[in-house]
């Protein structure tokens, strides 16, 4: 694959596996590119919220509205411009704000993968 | 390492290596703390201007201001909740636009180590 310019339109939002609130991820960049990331945008609905146990290490940065991610007794607040890491293992929950959050997300290896 | 939250005030802007012009960029997380990417904050001043051969996959967000990649004969322009995919080994020239730009950027793998 060679250089690559993405936009929100470029992206097929599909509700993330074993949702069932409104969290959408569409993916730009990803193994069938043979990246050795996968790279795209997500979408939280207000309220929307994840509860899972990373598959792979995670970096979220927030475009529009915001998000909470709580990890143990950690709760780490990000809006339009804050980065979040999250590193493969951790046990995290994901809540958006009452205006619902855009990330755009890059993870290292490929999370549909990691998921099988 | 832990989950992390960072803002741009988190990082410490550095020049780029091998830069002339107004080119900065501070890591949050990389090696140091055994992530397996590297990710930061970048800022360009107006008209900066990059060439490089990548060493690493570079992704870089686009959150303020906007900037144009040039590879080879194509000419890619990103603005604010923009994209840019780079993959390692591809010929580059990044360009700031006059109001220069703010970026958060992710690289696999780490790009201070590839630069030796």
């Amino acid at each position: 694959m060679k250089v690559g310019r993405f936009t929100l339109e470029d992206a097929t939002l599909e509700r993330s596996p074993d949702q069932n609130d409104e969290i959408y991820a569409g993916d730009l960049v990803n193994a069938a590119q043979g990246a050795s990331v996968t790279v795209g945008y997500g979408r939280y609905g207000p309220g929307a919220r994840l509860e899972e146990t990373l598959a792979v290490h995670d970096v979220m940065i927030v475009l529009e509205g915001g998000l909470t991610v709580t990890s143990g007794d950690r709760s780490l607040s990000a809006g339009p411009g804050e980065i979040v890491y999250m590193p493969e293992g951790e046990r995290v929950v994901i809540q958006a704000g009452e205006q619902g959050a855009l990330t755009a997300y890059v993870t290292h290896p490929h999370w549909r993968e990691a998921r099988g």
